[in-house]
């Protein structure tokens, strides 16, 4: 009988959804150390992970692993980590702030507390580009949205081709032409070596002065003084952070007063217990079966 | 040879672009009274139509032609507006704005500007409610997005059904049932009399107290002072008015200061000369082979 150990915040909340579906066989305990299954936070997890005797399968209920990836430590078990759930929320999130840019929502905002009924011309979405570093399904759902507002959508990933709103992808040497057609790059990355501030100096040169940026992803993949510099030279027109390489932000951090930044605090989507059971269900009953899981993670790979 | 009039502040731009389509027989004409065809703005065009002899065909450059309905003036020529150019633009308006909201993006730009990393949770779309107060093609347009963002969405008519992707239509005595079912109401209505103050103390009480409203379509849709009454009581969550009875509204209008309102000055869909330009061709051929032409207005219903 497999039996599952819980290792979150609100494991409680996780524990009553996963006993509702009274899952064949499935045994939740509060002993750590025998169990076959762990559902948890990558942190909880990096820690229980030398306590465990033969762990079999983790499901991680975030999408970054990167703790778990450390070389020194075991990896004699399945990881799957969360994914296919954020998307939405992601474009929830993505499309806020690109419409509330192009609508120049808070300078209405200013016109009207300043008493001043003043008409000036909205930009929009139709019609242009926007570049996602990084396809994976987060990356997909924003393609899809992005058709829908009848825009071009371009991606750069290392080899995958796989949604087809994608018009047009970029790989390897080309990541300088990928950024050049660019009105917005959305960078949707996992945090691994490959990805260490590939948006540098010269990608933020070769993006157009009216472009602007937005991670999603993992703050390593922004060099961050080159960022405050583009910036503060008009390099390109904006940035909005959801994450940073430091999180909390250090107080006396530029990010938090650098021109045309905004800074939303690891805040675009956040893992519900309902989505994630979802996905564990899905996976728990792919385990039974001894099928490959969902969403399983790549220990070399990083992701 | 059919001759066109062209009424609008920019003119030279319309008239490019007409040329540069080379329209069968047609003639620009700088003469207003023998033309057969005017393309202009309403007000303009109601100065005008006194003096015309013979006027056909007149496409309007605006969805609304409320000037034009008064029953003083002359009816004997076919009157077309501007439709199906605005879904896309009036979908990010209203897009960004119910984001921004579900986002808390003004929230956190002031979290950021106290220099406080917080963390407060995002509101979302997927699953939400959209009432559409009116479904014609931005009401259709808005409906598409809406699905696209996994919501669900509402309509409210006077008896058409025509876009596939409202799952559920009200009409008649249906609409404080309506109202009530609503995270979201956007008015997309005409001005016409069946239209006046239809957003009344009775709808607004019928809202949600988390419901937000949304005006793209004419100010006098909305009684002004029962919704300022509704925002003070906090009978709805908030509004985002894009027009308003009086244009420009009056320096001491209380909606300058009404909590959670917020004022776009009509900037959600502007005219472009080529979406406008596209429409004028697509009737000009229609009306050369004689036939009926797309958008033509009623003047007895009044759009």
């Amino acid at each position: 009988m497999p039996t599952l150990h819980i290792l979150t915040s609100d494991a409680d909340k996780y524990a009553h959804l996963i006993e509702d579906a009274h899952l064949p066989g499935l045994k939740i305990t509060i002993k750590l150390e025998d169990c076959d299954i762990i559902l948890g936070e990558p942190k909880l997890i990096r820690e229980a992970l030398p306590l465990l005797s033969t762990p079999k399968w983790i499901q991680s209920i975030y999408a970054g692993v990167e703790t778990l990836m450390d070389t020194s430590l075991r990896r004699d078990y399945a990881l799957t980590n969360a994914r296919g759930v954020f998307g939405e929320l992601m474009s929830e999130y993505v499309f806020g702030y690109l419409l509330a840019h192009e609508k120049k929502i808070f300078a209405r905002l200013q016109a009207q507390q300043a008493n001043q009924w003043d008409r000036f011309e909205s930009g929009w979405l139709r019609g242009k580009t926007l570049g996602l570093l990084g396809v994976g399904s987060i990356g997909s759902h924003l393609a899809d949205i992005a058709k829908a507002f009848g825009m071009k959508v371009w991606g750069y990933t290392r080899k995958s081709e796989t949604s087809k709103q994608v018009d047009k992808y970029f790989h390897g040497e080309e990541l300088l032409t990928f950024a050049e057609g660019l009105d917005y790059l959305v960078v949707v990355l996992p945090r691994t070596r490959d990805t260490n501030k590939i948006v540098d100096t010269n990608l933020l040169n070769a993006l157009p002065s009216y472009a602007i940026l937005i991670n999603v992803g993992r703050g390593n993949a922004v060099d961050e003084s080159a960022l405050v510099e583009a910036l503060r030279q008009g390099k390109i027109a904006g940035a909005i952070l959801d994450v940073t390489e430091k999180e909390p932000l250090p107080e006396n951090h530029p990010f938090w007063t650098t021109p045309n930044l905004l800074l939303t605090f690891h805040t675009s989507a956040i893992s519900y217990p309902e989505d994630i059971v979802k996905l564990f269900i899905e996976n728990y009953h792919l385990y039974l079966e001894g099928k490959p899981l969902k969403y399983q993670v790549d220990f070399e790979r990083g992701y």
